[in-house]
Order: C-alpha cells, then sequence, then structure tokens
C-alpha cells in the first residue's frame, strides 16, 4: 500500500495519513463518527465491496481506530469509534466544510454544525488554546440535510 | 481512479475527498501551502517518481487548486496554490494536530501553531461563528521543528 511509505516522513500529516489516507478509509471514520455500524450498513452507505471493506475494517481495527462490541442476544456485532477514531472528528469536519465551499450542491447545504446549547453555528477554526473560546466537540452538533447521506 | 466514485455521494466530505482524497495529494498540498515549489523540489520532499507527481500535479491543476507560474527570466515555472487549495490549510493543520498527538515523534512536536501577533499556541477547533474568537489564517503561523520536514 503506497500510504506505508508516508509513515518514512517526518510529518505529523504524513503520518496521520499513513493510518487514515486510503481511499474510503476517511469514509468509514465518518460513518462511524456519529454512531456504531454494522458491517451491512457501511457496505450500503459506502456501495464498496465487502472484501475491499473488509480489509479497511480489519487495518483500522488493527490500528486501534475501531472496535467490535458484540451485539447483545445476537452472535454478530457492530464497529465502534475508539476515542483516536472520535478524534478525527475535526479534520472530517473541516474537509466537510471544505466540500461545502467548493463543491457545494445545488440543493444546498448537506449538512450544518451547530452548537447544541443555542443552536448557533459552529465552523472548524483557527483558535488560541488560552482563551476558552473554542467549542468542545461534545458540545456539537452536526446535522444531514437528508438521511443517508452525511454522518460526523 | 477510485475516489471518483466518491463524487456519487451526496456528502461534502466525500466530495472533497474525490478532489483530494488520492495517495500523495493532500502531501503535495501540504508543501504548497507555504510557498510556491518548483517540480523537483516538490519531488525531493515527497520522494516519489516524476510519473506519479506529473500525474498528481495536472489534477490538481485541471481542478483549479494549484497555477503554474513562469519564473521571471527562466523557460521554468513553479507550482502555486490557488485559493481553493490554501482553504485545505485547516483540515490539512487538523491532521497535522491529530498525527502529533496519535503518531507523535519521540525527538518532539514537528511543528509549532502560533499566533503571529504575540506567538501564544493557536490550535484547529470547534469556533462559534458569531463571536469573533477564531483567528484568520494569515495569522496564524506554523513552523515545523526540521528543515525539510513539515511545511503548511
Amino acid at each position: 500500500m503506497t500510504t506505508r511509505s508516508y509513515a518514512q516522513l517526518r510529518c505529523p500529516i504524513a503520518q496521520a495519513l499513513s493510518l487514515v489516507g486510503d481511499q474510503w478509509t476517511l469514509l468509514i471514520v465518518r460513518d462511524l463518527l456519529s454512531r456504531p455500524r454494522r458491517f451491512e450498513e457501511l457496505r450500503e452507505a459506502l456501495g464498496i465491496s465487502r472484501n475491499l471493506l473488509t480489509q479497511r475494517l480489519r487495518q483500522l481495527e488493527s490500528e486501534g481506530l475501531l472496535e467490535r462490541r458484540p451485539i447483545e442476544g445476537s452472535r454478530r456485532f457492530v464497529y465502534a469509534a475508539t476515542e483516536k477514531c472520535m478524534d478525527l472528528r475535526m479534520a472530517v469536519l473541516a474537509l466537510a466544510e471544505w466540500g461545502e465551499r467548493w463543491r457545494p450542491d445545488p440543493e444546498g447545504p448537506r449538512l450544518t454544525v451547530t452548537d447544541r446549547k443555542d443552536g448557533a453555528a459552529v465552523g472548524v477554526r483557527f483558535c488560541r488554546l488560552d482563551d476558552g473560546a473554542a467549542v468542545p466537540s461534545e458540545e456539537v452538533k452536526v446535522r444531514r440535510a437528508k438521511a443517508g447521506a452525511v454522518t460526523a
């Protein structure tokens, strides 16, 4: 896999991409950010082959980005985001904002990002770390415009 | 190219990845964020083949992310980031922060992000858009720990 060679570069961006720079990987992460998912749910949302999805999920699991959780009363399980995976929320939503700006949908915004407490618009921005102005991730609500399309 | 199929999904993240989700593309963007670059500079920084780099640069140019600028007094040119490309700075630095946290370097942080006016630490965070707390991108300074490694 080409991304492996990223890992040689002494750069945190390259290091991040060596884990999540694969085709489809960030879209799987996107789907897991909102809630745990079953295999078939992921496959249908992405429209990729079972083999490809299996391979990506194994890789994500081995890198500590997801964990399999048994479904009570069933032999099946769901894939759940770990803290390491949840911490990609900012990067994923920064990409989403860019996508909204530069590849807008004719039907309007595909997702809205707001402050849970009062519904004010929230964006991914540069923030001083000493002024307490940043909104904690758990207070940020992401809503997709239509079911099945966006889930971060 | 697999990323093409992303473009079918009604999701701004998928749309963004259909433009910059290719192997190496975000690392080329990273290098262009700090200043225009010559072909050989990019090739040496990334250690990829001329063919692969040529193909990625053409794609970025056709998508309006970079432009070729002639070097005065020379027949050669540099590749420069357009506004559309510069607007990826937030997403690239969000990935960098994640890389620093989850793939730290034993020698310490590989880059520092600060407010130009007083050197205070800056991070990519969720920010309310109504409180004016966000630091404009042009006031954010990114320094790499060592030459040749990080440039955003």
